[in-house]
């Protein structure tokens, strides 16, 4: 039985005049945040701001790079070859890592935001690029991917530590992947069966699959919506949940 | 008499599908690349090209930052405050950075670009923003400036080493600054006496000015345009005229 | 005494996932609607959006060009020329006009944003261009600018309508200009107060400067913060204080 | 047999400091120019320029959208919805019809670019999407497309005038489509031999496929590439070639 999970989330998606997401208020709550890199979304005074932050509530700091596509944030695919996107999320990381020197913290995390982190859940060869990239900066960064992906199996080959990521809001099919968006029953709206999804995923390494089927599931780490309808309640209750059954709420990487 | 110079030049500033300058060619002959950070100019793969490339002639790097603007090339003035500068000078040194790092080669020097160079040089508190950006993130990085300009104060301030650059096609003013270029002889056309003024500030560490009088002048690096109408040429022929007299061509910093 | 005022609106902000203002709440309580062309802010999709709301409350259509410069949301100076301002003015409203021509409506009136509204009511050069780009894209068009501004001679001397706008929550200098925002005083912070300025304005035509004297003031159009505390009770309390005053809301242009 | 044809010839593609194309020269020697509009590529300065010169020589001219995509310069796929299509294609030949406008020439065709234009060729909601945008705006304007593809199917069904565009340097197959650019023999180097496939698909209205079939092809205008290895001389002989024939080059819509 697991008795440790992390708690991550994206942040720092704000850009110039626009606000996203509720910072200030989510920080305090998790163990690891993914901030954006200036490409999908933020800009050099946002990710200060984010690094600053997460300094602050000693939460755990990872880049978030994705398609340089602000006016699509980043969801939308677009047709980049694995060299163009070894390229990019190495420039990505580097311009976090260096908000991360300027304030004395490390870089310790990486995760593909949207379309990328879907095409890299998929894609051998773009997933091998991202890890690939991640290990030339740093080999002692951790990459954060979908539980059961190809970026999962990627940073494993590629020699860096992986965390597999789950969702507590979303179905999952028999052979591991998340239900599309589109289908019926992706979602899961209550947030009852939610936590008990993750609380399965974590007690008993296992899923209960949309068809009703139960497989196996790694869960290193939780991805927790900024901008659901009260994250804020979600997180207290997921922790409230977890501590009844023992599971110790810790940054992958710092479980003791 | 000074017995090294520097000669550097901005590189690195195609984007996507538009070609600028000869990198291929200029490389070689130089002993300091300016390398554009994806703002003003550049991008991933550029800034990769050009890091390998300065690698493979064992050209000493340098980031170039420069104001936000890819539509105006950096060299329109922008109303940034200090605070402002200094975060995307650390972006943009971070994304460099991390193309130096998967080459394994060093980051050298900082040379801000265009409208952010000439800000600098005259106001002390953007001055300042830059230095201290470049010292927060390594000081061990040097700091290039116009000789004499507050960016050379306020790096030596802070602590940073600097070079002080000067230009072979510009005249003087007889407080040290540049001829404005929409004043009437602000720019030598005339390669001889372009290369004969470069002569001079290395050789005597003088300069005449535009009005005829002989003031002092420092000179660590010369500006080579990339652009220029022959720039390989002019570069051969300083070449042979300093080697006349015994001034080695080295990157800042490594003189022995 | 005034019988008729406007009360305009900046919208059609948002871009991509970013949200700013709240456009469907305010559309129905103002006469004039400045539409952002993609260039401060706006996208198609959110100038389709914006043009469809305003027709679908019967309100009058303006272009809201900006300085392009969606990061700085098109409120920081750039050095542009009176040129290149022509120009990128004419791209901007050309982009509106096309969606409001496939919308079937008509495209009355041109206010500048940010920056350059502020650029342009001191700069008679960039006020002229201004002018220029609008009367040679369509002279019926009406320019919107600042009482008593360059850029409302400019209009005028072009051949042009145009609108002067006034301010209810910012005080007034001697000479007719706004109080900097940098300076005590230059915001008037309660909303009593705000109407009665505005009351004043349109029903005398005078102003109490933030020293005490009374000027004159020409009042064509109030400026509306989409984005204020509370938007909509401030218009519902200015369109009942000026109804008691027998004035006549009515977008500029549309008087009977 | 066909007795005019049209030549175009993609233009105004450079974009700030960056220049790409010999507009100067090409304008001359073509019928019909399809500005690019600020998105994949252009900029206000470069489209007033480019209009400008058009009108010069009399040429025919057309907007020419495209993916907003600048770093990619519109050539790599992106997953944008139909409607999302039709509205940034609203948009460009917007700010294209405004620098029309302000010279007082007529906007007479629109050809997509690059990725757009390929998706467009194959994917009928896409035709569909651009052909409405078209002829929403102005439904006298004439759409290119690809000859038999499902733009020019689409432009016919919505209304809309099509012109059939042909390659005289690449290859077809025997369905009627390029053959992929990846593929062996897409690209006819030899200038004799893409000249005589013009004169083959202009005189005879048929093209040997690669496979070495007759099929039957419909030639409107054909597509010149500006940035070839010689371009004028390219034209000039294919004028030579078309005019010993009897054939008038003339723009699309123009013929008399």
């Amino acid at each position: 039985m697991k008795k440790f999970i992390d708690l991550n989330c994206d942040l720092g998606e704000s850009f110039g005049a626009y606000k996203i997401g509720s910072d200030e208020q989510i920080m305090p709550t998790i163990t690891s945040a993914n901030i954006a890199c200036g490409a999908h979304a933020g800009d050099p005074h946002v990710m200060d701001q984010a690094v600053r932050l997460a300094k602050k509530y000693n939460v755990s700091i990872g880049a978030h790079p994705g398609f340089p596509d602000l006016a699509g944030f980043g969801r939308r695919m677009m047709d980049f070859s694995p060299e163009e996107i070894y390229r990019f999320v190495v420039f990505q990381i580097g311009s976090l890592q260096a908000f991360c020197n300027i304030h004395h913290v490390t870089l310790r995390h990486v995760k593909p935001h949207g379309a990328l982190y879907n095409l890299a859940s998929r894609n051998r060869k773009v997933a091998d690029a991202i890890a690939q990239a991640v290990y030339d900066l740093d080999s002692n960064l951790i990459l954060f991917g979908l539980a059961g992906s190809e970026l999962i199996n990627a940073g494993r080959e590629t020699g860096l530590a992986v965390a597999s990521e789950v969702f507590a809001d979303r179905t999952y099919q028999l052979d591991g992947s998340l239900t599309p968006r589109s289908a019926t029953g992706a979602l899961i709206e209550d947030v009852d069966i939610a936590i008990s999804q993750v609380d399965r995923m974590v007690s008993e390494g296992t899923v209960k699959t949309i068809d009703g089927n139960i497989i196996d599931i790694e869960a290193d780490t939780v991805c927790i919506h900024g901008d659901g309808s009260d994250p804020i309640d979600f997180v207290n209750k997921l922790r409230d949940r977890l501590g009844t059954k023992g599971v110790q709420i810790v940054a992958f990487g710092n479980e003791i």
